[in-house]
């Protein structure tokens, strides 16, 4: 079988690869487990050739609709869709946000529409979703009210992927990751960024601006369980997902001061010390939205990932980190 | 001041026109009441030339980006947005309904993005935003979970013109309309359409097919309503829309067994003799997924107009109804 990856040079999507070539095997469009013949890695951002051939990288936009089509072709049988602009550049450059998350993600829906089946699409969507006055937990059925343009595409993603599955175009599942953290590497333009960057850089001995108050709630997951519920996302029966293809996760609340609280216990005084609390009003406009509490009982029920606590999400990056 | 309606060569286009012609006066970008001096009629289908001289009628797609921006000038101080391919016809026709609901409401959105101030436009979303297993009422809260092509692309407007304006790029209020009733004219290809024509069908002494059971809940509104709450939203100071740009009307809330009942107490057996009680299980698919009641509070609180009963419904298309 042959499965794509679009933002497949992403940290997300790199971290998918290794986990699926290691895996060797997904459901197919019969619904039988087979051997991943090719994975296509599906990116605006030049990489180099993967050392395992059954990896194929292809350099492209998403905003391409033919680019797209090239590579959705019939031999295709499970898609996931990781590109996406982040939350803090779509907030920024509404036209490239627009282009990438809403057009990018329109011209995937179409390739795959074009299929003579109904490909698997796992689709990513984000805590965004949610904004403004919201209960507290957040439940499956809570109605999603974005407030920042990231959010407002990944809704609309999250309804189109519900069209495309109700037209029986795709057979689609997605997923409101939490903000992901620890994630590797260098900063990015995401407005939950510093969630990441508290840990990853006082670890490195590098002084970390943290822009919003101790008190804020994250909702929160690890890397490795992220990826793990992408790939189970993609091996759940169609049945499982039923008319609403999209649900959010099981995601750990905490509070930034606990974040930082969690990297003293686990490296100590001197790295806490790294974190400075330097207030940003731009970001705490897009991440004061997000809710930190979910009742993600869907997620719980069809036995998605969930990390234990965040001292062990730090210790598990730790033992992963790159040096 | 300068008004344009997409739309505008549609029932409740021209409606909307005559309503706008006998007030004169909308209130302008500096939020002061002005005179109307032009009126523009967008629609794909060609009219006639009104013979009052405040309209303008253009006749092009909404699907054209150039079109659009052509009428969307920086004279233009508001804009009424109903173009819109029904509910049937798009649920028939994925690729036009996608086009002309989504594609054109962009190029409007973008259209009016251009202008150097925040035009006001109104927005007509629909019942059809609602599907599935809901809450009975529907509240203003409830989650929007579109189970047709028609829903998806008017809650999808409805997130676009939500984050239009938080960008301030609009002023945005939008509506979800109750099904129209009693529609004057012909057939559409409305799923809904049924719901108009076991009234008017009956009354010039036609049989009509109502092709779901005396049971169904519609959730209804009369024309004349309909179109003084266009008016009243565009009408309305942008506080009162707040965050949340769309809100549901209070619809009438009538089983079509009663709406049959209040055609014979109004016109007689013999009219309601001429509904003739046939299932069509493509009507049924859709219109059975719409909620029948709401519980629309905001639309209350802010003094959006009600229809009293259905009976006074048909009463005033009797007076008004075109010979």
């Amino acid at each position: 079988m042959k499965v794509v990856i679009t933002g497949g040079a992403g940290f997300l999507g790199r971290m998918l690869t290794e986990s699926l070539l290691k895996r060797g095997r997904l459901v197919d469009r019969q619904g039988s487990l087979s051997d991943i013949d090719e994975l296509v890695l599906f990116d605006q951002d030049a990489v180099e050739q993967h050392p395992d051939p059954r990896v194929h990288v292809v350099t492209a936009s998403i905003c391409d609709p033919e680019s797209v089509a090239g590579v959705v072709t019939d031999q295709i049988d499970g898609v996931f869709h990781l590109a996406a602009v982040v939350s803090g550049e779509a907030e920024a450059d509404f036209d490239k946000g627009m282009a990438v998350n809403l057009g990018g993600t329109l011209n995937l829906l179409e390739a795959c529409r074009r299929l003579p089946y109904a490909p698997r699409l796992v689709f990513t969507s984000s805590v965004a979703a949610f904004g403004g006055e919201l209960p507290s937990p957040v439940l499956d059925n809570t109605a999603t009210t974005p407030r920042s343009s990231y959010g407002v595409q990944k809704v609309i993603g999250e309804l189109l992927l519900n069209e495309y599955s109700r037209k029986n175009f795709i057979d689609g599942r997605g997923l409101r990751l939490p903000t992901i953290c620890v994630r590797p590497g260098t900063p990015n333009k995401a407005a939950s960024g510093f969630a990441s960057g508290i840990i990853r850089e006082p670890i490195d001995g590098i002084t970390a601006l943290c822009p919003v108050t101790p008190e804020t709630l994250m909702w929160l997951m690890s890397p490795p369980t992220a990826v793990a519920n992408l790939v189970y996302a993609h091996e759940l029966p169609p049945a499982a997902f039923g008319n609403q293809r999209c649900l959010s996760l099981e995601g750990l609340t905490v509070s930034v001061g606990d974040m930082v609280a969690a990297l003293r216990t686990t490296c100590g005084d001197e790295a806490a010390a790294r974190v400075e609390w330097r207030r940003d009003p731009a970001v705490e406009a897009v991440v004061s939205t997000w809710p930190g509490r979910f009742e993600s009982a869907r997620a719980r029920e069809l036995g998605f990932y969930t990390d234990r606590d965040f001292e062990t999400i730090i210790r598990t990056y730790l033992k992963t980190k790159p040096t």
